[in-house]
């Protein structure tokens, strides 16, 4: 099923700015990953904020966990999740 | 996977009180037949209120909305809806 | 770019329910045409309620305006909408 | 009489790691031994988040005090308690 | 236990102005006999509303709505309930 | 007149562990006091929070604002006051 | 003491033109008697809106409540109040 | 000084829609009107709402609530007003 | 124009007693002068809080601003700032 | 097209008052650049506060997330974005 998340992220301020920076890569290579896997199926950013919109499919509330516990800044985020239904708009038109 | 809803129950007032009986007679025969098929799981009431919080087994958030939509009340009610996965504690016990 | 929207849609309770019908239909009928032209990605219910989650694609805010009061059943609808930038995720990838 | 606890957790991020571990396997322990004692009915985790929802058994919210400040993790709670009132659906059923 | 509750009342505008003087009358003879049988401890208006805070000594969250929906008034009542345990200081006070 | 206040304590981490009983057991000391003056009333725990729901009797907010600076506890608390009327259930009765 | 009252009005639509004006005419003849009574101190309008900012003198929250109740739009006021300490900058001036 | 409102309309459903039109090009005219006579300086559509935010200048929130209540829309408006000061980057332009 | 502002205090715990004393004394000097020039009109305390709220005569937003950042609490309040009209009450009395 | 964004403004205390001055410094000639170039159309203070309200023309929100980052007080701004759509007036008029 598909899931909606809305995260936003807070690095403390005292964070080495270069541990920053490897946070920042190790988030966009698991990202990466997460994509090829079929999971994370989109992602953007809110204007203005370090925060995202990410579509995810998850076979369960379980496994969305797992997911976003991988990513090494789930630490540094505060998540929204919503669970989405088939909308018929969709389901007609598979 | 499990999911926690909380619903809100308003019919309008000017229901003729017979038709809100037959209503209220109605989601209880459904509600036995949503908990003798395993979907409904437990169900409480919230004090005061015409409200309940119910656990709930569903594949996905798409089978919770067709089951959410065959309760009689469904048109009169407010629903929020928890997706909740497997707590380590549970998964040890079991 | 994109937009994301989340609608709840309340219809009066005193509109014949074939007018309901009507409505849903036209609904349905706008919003594959929507699809079709590429403005109406994607679209999904939220579970338990007379609601949905879209992602569109417009030029900008007044193109969305204009594409959200096509809908039939727009005037029946409360709409958050949250404007969304492009993810270096993505951007990366493409 | 049962309780819906909603409990979100926030070990500050000084915490030695060892520490924090240590915390973890502390209230797992006693969240098996209140499950034993038949005070812990149900646990959830909420996704993407370091939270649970709890179902409790307690005589009364003083009880209900006690099992709480009595889990390890419990200075780090921020919690919310919802009194739930028997269903008429689980009563007929009994 | 002790419950406190905090109920705005609104009897819709349509009401007869009669009706609403029984429903008043009512009510208040309900809440002496709650009164007498120890279940309504305390009562106070809201300053400048339709709306009070009451005090309640009830078995659990079962009985207490059984209390509250025997109040005449009940139906037009939005109720918010707050459970309350023993404060150390006035348990040793006892 | 009576007020209710809802009270949220927050002592910082950093608290030498001495200290914070020092404080609870002054906090106790200035409650009992309180309660012999006849301007704290009744008091209950929240449960599952350092939290407590208060009933004051005080000349006017100014006497109260005073009562409550006078706890220890004061400097760490976030509070909410809720000014009482009389209602005529306990008019009728005295 | 002093109190500061938030009230909103919203006359059903439905009231006929003339009604209103008469509710209107009334509301100021009390409003007048309320300030020669030393009860109304300061009224002020938020612009934009049928809402008013209001300071008051009343023993206590009970004579609060009479002196709102007293309003012949009080039927349509939604009303938030605030209790009011005398502060030191004042206190000292006396 | 200039003030921001953000508004939004509703319009009773069973209005009908020849009078809901009137109200509009009346809405229209007074609005070019104040447009003319330097009040109302910018004014935006909130995308899929009947909404507006408007940039106003007035001499004061008495005058502000004067042009407000000249609109034809004003009593279906609920409007959410922000005074502004100026900013140092535009003094410093000036 | 007049204004009315409720500002919340927080000065951070780690600040000596004495500078928060000095911190007093001073905002308590600025606060007569301010009365004085005709600009703070009247202030009053939040029971139980390190809060006020404040009446305050201001040509518009900008001298407001430059009034509030006069004190020298200022960096340490949060404030919400509401614009008062002339309500025909008080203008009938003029 | 345009973009409302609310900004609060939070450098913490800790941060010497000589970087915060180069701060301010640097803040005002990246705005003085954004206005030469177009982008930001206007910006207002929000009395008493440390935060602004600002008008942007930007393609789209990922250019608008590239303007705002620029700003040297971004990392300290927690902002909120409002998309805008033409209104009819301004349509009118052009």
């Amino acid at each position: 099923m598909e899931f909606l998340t809305r995260a936003v992220i807070r690095v403390p301020r005292s964070t080495p700015s270069e541990a920053v920076q490897d946070l920042i890569r190790a988030e966009a290579a698991v990202g990466h990953e997460l994509r090829r896997q079929g999971h994370l199926l989109r992602i953007w950013r809110l204007p203005g904020a370090w925060a995202n919109v990410t579509l995810w499919e998850a076979r369960d509330a379980t496994e969305l966990h797992d997911l976003l516990t991988r990513l090494p800044l789930h630490p540094y985020m505060k998540i929204r999740v919503t669970p989405l239904a088939v909308h018929p708009l969709e389901a007609d038109a598979s």
